[in-house]
């Protein structure tokens, strides 16, 4: 083992989106910042989830658009996907965006360490017998695609996302076991690459962490889209077959695809890494944390996917930021995950933020709710896209929940992550007359009707 | 002359954007209208501006979108536009639209009368010798399409946007005169159909209302994709041929094409329509009000393109409900003309609210700016886009001024208006983690980077 080096201000074991937004900001605070990654600096989000699957869903929306070119006078079409072409340019994205990230982390001065990490003192890390000292450790190692009891994950008849994002080859049919956000996306991109599509999901809805509404249109969008899904329907068994595989499920249904997806949810990536030994209070493999993302150990905090709070990469960089602003010695407020926007990015795209109906019922008792339909939205019918825009409201009090279902629509969510935030009532949003036209004036029409003037809006 | 009616609330010549939302909201809050219409209600907007050049537009974005297919990993291939069916697509829209909105002036009970309307009295509008008086009277008549001295507008060689909109076959090349928000939109639809395209603009900028950045930027991106444009030039004669025609330069230089559009801006529709013999004080064409949409006539008000107000149909839908409040006895507040969003919809598009920073620092003596580079954006690099955005600040005060340029951009718009109209410090949005990965993000990697605390920021 070499010599110890002096302690950091702060060692941070992973550099996924919620550690390397820690380096960052703590770097830029004046903390001296180890980052540790076994992998690449970005992360389960730039290289393995978030970006790589959001280039696929373009190409399927390029494959869509020529598709359906006539529709739109223009004389298209579409002799198929080039998976290698799709691969390069997805790797493209990713690459051009890992560059920037390496150059992001050097320019900060952050000291960055390639190598397994592992936590041997509450305030040490680890890597290939070099200790890293420092006066705090923030873990921030993420997650792993998980599985189901009883299916084992071969990488070529049984895949997760991670083996999805590289196929070489568009399979000519395909099961997804979970129609969440992942299984939705990949339900999506692959339905426009052309692959028979049939998701299997045990709870009553898709995306069933949405708004029902939500939920609804976007199971609506799907039948129409042909993208097959058994709903309420839990998997017995996966069975490999020479050509391909057969899923059973417990109300004795059988489905046959040349693959399956299992989309199951993504688990925290904390076992032998030494957190139980330094002591750090964990339940079903997540590290606990209070919302300033403390760790029962004093000098340890965690962040991202590891932590029980929404996975989304975003969640992480919050997470990061506020653990290096409280250690800089500032005072940040803790996140509000309520007012934290969410995106399934399928087509048709979902987004929302603040509370479902029934999440506000809970709350308040008694809501008021509106639902604008995309059908009165002039940019909507030149995208021919159907969706709409659902405001919940606490009676005579601020929008507490905004749910939009429709092509494009997570870009309008950034503006309902103000309004959440900012506690703004219907009338403060209604008096400011969008601009014509743009997908964004449906906000601005549902806020106008729930505001009791409605413009746009049947009455 | 048949016998008059009894006098309505209100009185409103012409059924364009303002109009119709005078009338829309003056009937929902209690008042007796009268919509007077010569065309088709909806007006410029819905029938010959908005609407149908935005559904060129996206027939240009799906002919793009199939040409460059391949970098996508994505089979297509584009045989060319099908004008017939282009037409009947942004005919469709127009006419799904139309119908709604006549939907709607019918279920709130507004007398909507189809004629050529005349100001008769400071309270009747006369229409084919039928008299409809008004305790108050609206001015809505809209715009035409300009021409420039000496340039006859013959609608198959010189034509104005309006034929532009009904072309029957995607010219060979074309000569538009005008770089404003309707000429750059033509010159990129055109030039996705195929167009080889000139702009001649006499200001030496593209879009020269945007911030002059914004203006580069659009200008950079029109030359990637071969558009081409002569700024700072004005000209001084146009001359058809037998197989086209031939635009000559004050600077001596000639360009020929197939046709030539004049783009050079919309006049008011005022002329002949008993507005000066009713006392109503005019310039240059334009009736002129005070903020409240009120003419020197105290019976009488304007809204819409007719007031030398920002032409935009949102514009128009703000002041039409200003003046129906303000008749019903509200106390609606003037419009910051400033704080309403315009874009130009364009590929890239251009989209701002508030103050370029030359009005900033007219208003304010020292600002401060900061430009974001979508290059270091997840989602536009996936769809391979470039611009930026670029905020202005009052030095220690609010966000003035919010100017971003990219594919979509005008869409993440709406979010920029609120943080205009609020008043929003960058702080404000800096707390706020927009959601990964977005184009919105790039607002929110701005707002931090303003803030003190870049993210994804080189320093």
């Amino acid at each position: 083992m070499s010599a110890p080096t002096s302690p950091a201000d702060l060692v941070i074991l992973g550099g996924g989106s919620g550690g390397y937004a820690a380096a960052l900001r703590g770097a830029e605070l004046g903390l001296s910042v180890v980052l540790i990654e076994r992998d690449k600096v970005g992360g389960t989000c730039l290289h393995r989830g978030c970006i790589p699957t959001k280039a696929l869903l373009h190409s399927g929306e390029v494959a869509d658009s020529a598709r359906e070119g006539e529709q739109f006078g223009v004389k298209t079409s579409l002799a198929g996907i080039d998976m290698d072409g799709v691969n390069a340019y997805k790797d493209g994205v990713v690459s051009r965006l890992y560059k920037g990230l390496q150059g992001l982390i050097k320019s900060r001065k952050i000291n960055y360490v390639e190598g397994e990490g592992r936590l041997v003192s509450p305030t040490a890390v680890e890597v290939d017998g070099q200790r890293y000292e420092g006066k705090h450790v923030l873990l921030a190692t993420g997650s792993y695609a998980r599985s189901l009891p009883g299916i084992e994950v071969d990488g070529t008849k049984v895949i997760t996302s991670d083996h999805a994002l590289n196929l070489d080859r568009v399979p000519a049919s395909a099961i997804i076991l979970g129609g969440g956000v992942i299984g939705c996306e990949f339900a999506s991109a692959w339905k426009s690459f052309g692959v028979d599509v049939t998701i299997v999901e045990a709870l009553p809805h898709l995306v069933p962490l949405e708004d029902e509404s939500s939920s609804k249109l976007l199971e609506r969008a799907f039948r129409r889209r042909k993208i097959d899904f058994s709903l309420g329907s839990r998997v017995s068994g996966v069975q490999t077959t020479e050509n391909g595989v057969t899923v059973s499920l417990e109300n004795g249904k059988d489905f046959e695809a040349e693959l399956v997806l299992v989309a199951v949810g993504r688990g925290p990536v904390s076992q032998g890494l030494g957190y139980e030994e330094a002591g750090v209070a964990m339940e079903r493999g997540y590290v606990l944390v209070d919302e300033y993302c403390r760790t029962n150990v004093p000098t340890i905090s965690a962040v991202g996917d590891l932590i029980p709070t929404l996975q989304l990469a975003h969640v992480g960089f919050g997470e990061g930021i506020l653990v290096a602003e409280r250690l800089a010695g500032l005072k940040p407020a803790p996140i509000d995950y309520a007012g934290v926007p969410r995106i399934t990015y399928s087509e048709p795209e979902v987004a929302s933020v603040g509370l479902t109906e029934a999440q506000a019922k809970e709350r308040y008792g008694e809501v008021k709710t509106l639902v604008y339909d995309l059908g009165g939205n002039g940019r909507s019918q030149i995208l021919k896209t159907a969706g709409a825009v659902k405001l919940v409201q606490a009676v005579d009090g601020p929008v507490v929940g905004v749910h939009m279902v429709g092509s494009r629509v997570g870009e309008l969510i950034a503006e309902a992550q103000l309004i959440y935030n900012w506690e703004a009532e219907a009338d403060d949003v209604a008096s400011l007359i969008h601009p014509h036209p743009t997908q964004s004036e449906a906000l601005g029409e549902a806020h106008l009707a729930l505001a009791g003037k409605p413009l746009h809006v049947h009455g």
